[in-house]
């Protein structure tokens, strides 16, 4: 059982913004890097909470990610806006960015962010779900490290390639969704090999391109998509739309680029933004009420919508002013200096 | 085995005007759907070329379907352009409207058709492969019927949500994959139970919502998405974004629509177009060199892209100038004067 301890959620900004000045990042970076961590662990997002001060703290000490880099935003007279992160963390370039792209979604109907030459750590919800508060729809894609083999294949080519999207519900948590396209985290194959348990069928395949349960083999092959060969179809397109679409690296080229190295990967990333007020000819109210009855058809039959358990966290967390955080982790983060 | 008959390209084309004609659709109309068909039939693509002359005329002899209506569009000066099909078929709506989007997705980097109150039967992926024919990458969703539960549900409310997408490669066929998130096709469902035999597993639930494999319980339960959570989070972002953002009918108000009558049903439709230009800052080439490796890394390992099949029927049928179709399809066009 791992050991809980209670953390002010106050201080899971204040901890974050001093352990990120401390291992190398600008204040104004720190303040946006932090803004997620927060995000997240309110949410009981443990993975891409505060945990991930350890990956930002790697990263720069693998030495080639830029802490004070400022964002340089490439407006356009079209519904395209483009910033070049310039080697630093993605966080502060979508944060400058965003008003821009919702300034243009709502002027063209729609609009893209593409952000260039980042790394990139963070879960993709609370960038769309800053769009949904808008009362736009949003959806973002990254590639990630080639892990991922195609349907058929044996060797990773894709990145674990998450999908994002997020839909305005008035006066309610939005409809979120944010999963990976493979079918496993590469952590939990590690975990798996460590516990010595077989992997569950059908996640991986080894480097002859066999079915495979064996971790380490797993590890020496590929991990696979879900959803088998139409998984693998849309991890592609993701992979496409975020970088060769978008002038970035896809998933083999960052693994090239990390050397070997941890951290974070280095890639693009792309936001969609879609204003339902141009895309319903202005009857936005009506198509509310009627995306609202298919929430509650789905409700109604006991089943749940995406995120509705880090909604639910959301609110205890708020309500209760605190988090549970590892104590390993805290600890882990005060060497940190933190 | 299915006795097969040559039919010269020409004459699929030719035998799906007549055939439209005579049961009520008017020439422009009849044109733009047996252009569909035509496409269809030439990649071997058995289920959505004359084939689906059947649920034309079903269509229409349910009575909802106008056959002679012309298509309104609503430009804008933004990045949107809606087009009304007045209660006829989708295609000849699409056909008219697909310069403007073009034109706008060159001219802003991307753009959205939406196509409202069509009836809809056909493929997306050659719409969606109209637009990589011209450089550009080409996204397209539409709902159906309400057969599909969601993940943890047992009551159908999604549709067979297809997702297609097309990405342009210079000299090649594109890119392309069109997929139902539903698991297994709905008539697969009643030749398994013609068949009296069992469904794979993880395809349906019964009425309780529980795991079948038992056809007919199926038929009275729910089919199920492909992918799990995942792909049930897909379908539910397919739902919303071709229908309550266009201002549509999702799966459910469709089939309440067409009230147990057969035929096409009766939605909207979503076309997006991404042009790579703008989006990459005008390095095109470098990103389609770049794109060409990532499907050398899928193909050099024995995997295959989505549509190379479709790809190798087109270039043959092409060659030779006929495709072959069931001889009691035929026979069955025959009774209805094509």
């Amino acid at each position: 059982m791992t050991e809980m301890v209670k953390v002010a959620l106050e201080e899971v900004r204040q901890l974050s913004v001093r352990t990120l000045s401390r291992v190398g990042y600008s204040e104004r970076h720190a303040v946006a890097i932090a803004e997620m961590l927060f995000q997240c662990q309110r949410d009981d997002c443990q993975s891409h909470g505060l945990f991930r001060l350890l990956m930002c703290h790697q990263t720069m000490k693998a030495g080639k990610v830029d802490g004070h880099a400022t964002p340089q935003i490439y407006p356009s007279d079209g519904a395209i806006v483009r910033v070049d992160a310039r080697n630093a963390m993605s966080l502060l370039a979508v944060n400058e960015t965003m008003p821009l792209l919702i300034e243009k979604a709502r002027k063209f109907g729609m609009a893209a962010m593409t952000v260039n030459k980042c790394f990139h750590f963070s879960a993709l919800w609370p960038e769309v779900e800053r769009l949904s508060e808008k009362g736009l729809a949003g959806l973002s894609m990254v590639p990630s490290h080639s892990w991922v083999a195609p349907a058929g294949g044996k060797r990773g080519v894709l990145g674990t390639n998450p999908l994002a999207f997020s839909w305005p519900r008035a006066g309610k948590d939005p409809f979120t969704f944010d999963f990976a396209t493979s079918g496993f985290a590469r952590g939990e194959i590690e975990l798996y090999l460590r516990a010595g348990k077989p992997l569950p069928e059908g996640v991986a395949v080894d480097a002859e391109g066999n079915p495979t349960t064996d971790p380490q083999a797993a590890l020496d092959g590929a991990m696979l998509t879900f959803g088998g060969y139409k998984g693998s179809a849309l991890s592609i397109m993701i992979e496409l739309m975020a970088g060769p679409l978008i002038d970035d690296l896809t998933s083999t080229e960052s693994m090239a680029f990390a050397e070997g190295q941890g951290g974070a990967p280095y890639h693009g990333q792309i936001i969609l933004a879609f204003d339902p007020y141009h895309l319903s000819g202005g009857r936005v109210a009506e198509n509310d009420a009627r995306a609202e009855r298919l929430f509650a058809d789905i409700l109604n039959q006991g089943a749940r919508l995406p995120s509705q358990r880090r909604f639910e966290a959301r609110a205890r967390n708020t309500a209760r002013g605190y988090v549970e955080v590892p104590r390993a982790l805290l600890e882990e983060l005060m060497k940190l200096g933190g």
